[in-house]
């Protein structure tokens, strides 16, 4: 059961891929780490410089000779309207007061460059040949679809309906990452709107499945080998695996964070849009609870995201965990701070008594 | 893994149970088919008097020999506060005159009245010796619940959250239906606000199940072998199922609300307050789309759902699902129109078929 198309194709031993998080969360250890245990460790690159992820590559590839992936955020048209900008500065104002930011000095993105940066980033993938690829917020054009088809790159999309699913299989890609619910961070949504794409992978996996001809794989919410069999038996052909892997000892992500979802529970996980401007899943806190009444009305990613940085920022430097954003999925009773090769193991151990019963 | 802790005390041969749907569609055909299959079949008698559920569990008696069910919503308490009623039926009022509503009477619920049916609905499920008893939106007062375990009578409570699922296993239940974000219907919160019980069931079962020592029943989204088998490995030991048997041959919904599941995609299914005063998952339509601005200031439930009684009615009478509750979970293209036999037998061998490899 657990020897896939996913995994014949990706050539990896287990259905495991480890959630591309951005930000910092998936070090070089951690990727490395997860590939060299018989998963798929993944960079997110999405707030990388393109030197910067050459450099990330190449330190991989010195980890590993196992296959490693590469996630993309697909740039995407956005408005900096000023108006938007003044209400959220004016709504922001005071708790940049509370965490003393005197001088807040912002660059609002530059869509221009942030296309730039994103071709910048296909040369390097394909420069320092990248084994896999995948892409959320979209799709990328046919045109760099094509450069990285030449080049044998193995393409994942990331959709959270069946007609998202659908587009990705269109363009050409190899494999889908379906999205549910459940899922912490950011939400891939970008076809539907936030509302019409909340569905349980209990629901989207068989849908998806039985509309799409290439391969699925599970993400939200799964943490161990239960939900790894669940996701098997709707019909994925793998599982990609965020907040398990973010309170793993070789993550990246802030001590404050990592202690916060080993200690948080289902019920305190919510949705935001308020540090990013794009919807997103963590653990609320006073900046999601005093930002609630605004947070339709800020400017969109990323430019929200832009002035909430000095914010998030502040508020790790001071050990407080109130003003960052503490993304997780919805399974945070079931984080646990393990290696990733311990995790992986665990994992695997339980789905093989689920199947022998 | 189907021969769970659950068919043994429930005495089924599959770990099916056909969802309590409350208002016509769970017909003494539809229970008594389930039961006769393997499942368990459910009598929603949340809206029935108390003579009309004795009428039907001696319906059922005869129609099967083997176990069936009965629901209960458990009253709580509301206010009927007259300003919230008038907005309601101004809001109300311009599409009670394209159904061309002239004369709209109705009865504001009385919580004495609604109590003194809840306790008339014991004695009739005691004087007729009803094997097994759900509860839904909260839990019954301990008087109550002994006086039902004293006649051997098993007992189920509905859950949302692990905090809910604890409340229920202390006041002495023997099973908990975990209801996913996915659940078409009513919300069974209780103890938490609709937006903290939002939980999508990949993340939600297997919280629970380490939290809790009797047996849970997975509801939500679930409508064939593979959500059976999923919900299994998560760790539950039988599947709760409403939208699959809502569309058989034998329930009792109406038709228009069939054809619209059947006909539905996953993006189109929404929840809303409107109807009822109480959150619920179902298909979007024009009730829906119109009243969504206003649906927070509406009166609470059973209110709403009286003063919104002769417009369903209506719409319903006019062949004309835009002001209808179709209630769905956000599984609609997996919906099927069989017989509750061939759905149960068509979901029994699916299972075996993922067993089996």
């Amino acid at each position: 059961m657990l020897n896939t198309e996913v995994t014949k194709q990706l050539n990896i031993k287990y259905p495991i891929i480890q959630a591309p998080m951005a930000g910092g969360t998936t070090t070089s250890q951690l990727v490395a780490a997860v590939s060299n245990s018989g998963g798929l460790g993944m960079i997110g690159a999405g707030y990388l410089t393109p030197a910067q992820l050459r450099e990330q590559m190449r330190e991989v590839k010195q980890l590993t000779v196992n296959n490693f992936g590469v996630n993309l955020f697909v740039p995407t048209e956005f408005n900096v309207p000023q108006d938007k900008i003044d209400f959220a500065n004016e709504k922001l104002k005071s708790i940049k007061h509370q965490l003393n930011i005197v001088e807040d000095s912002y660059h609002l993105p530059d869509a221009g460059k942030l296309n730039k940066t994103f071709y910048e980033h296909i040369d390097v993938l394909i420069e320092e040949k990248v084994p896999v690829c995948s892409f959320t917020f979209g799709v990328p054009s046919m045109e760099i679809l094509s450069r990285l088809k030449k080049q044998n790159i193995l393409l994942i999309g990331t959709a959270t309906t069946v007609k998202e699913a659908l587009e990705i299989q269109k363009v050409g890609m190899d494999m889908i990452v379906v999205q549910g619910s459940e899922a912490g961070g950011h939400r891939g949504n970008f076809i539907h709107e936030q509302h019409e794409s909340m569905i349980g992978l209990m629901s989207l996996i068989p849908q998806v499945v039985d509309c799409v001809n290439i391969p699925v794989i599970a993400a939200g919410g799964i943490m161990d080998g239960r939900g790894l069999m669940a996701a098997i038996c709707l019909g994925a052909g793998a599982v990609q695996m965020g907040t398990a892997f973010l309170t793993c000892k070789e993550s990246g992500a802030n001590k404050l964070h990592k202690e916060a979802i080993l200690q948080s529970d289902e019920d305190q996980i919510t949705v935001t849009r308020a540090f990013s401007g794009k919807w997103a899943r963590g653990i609320n806190n006073k900046f999601i609870s005093a930002m609630q009444e605004s947070e339709t009305a800020f400017p969109e990613f990323p430019v929200q995201n832009t002035l909430t940085q000095s914010i998030r920022k502040a508020s790790a430097a001071q050990n407080n965990p109130d003003y960052m954003s503490l993304w997780s999925g919805q399974s945070p009773r079931l984080a646990k701070s393990l290696s990733a090769e311990e995790l992986i193991n665990d994992i695997m151990s339980q789905a093989a008594k689920i199947i022998n019963g």
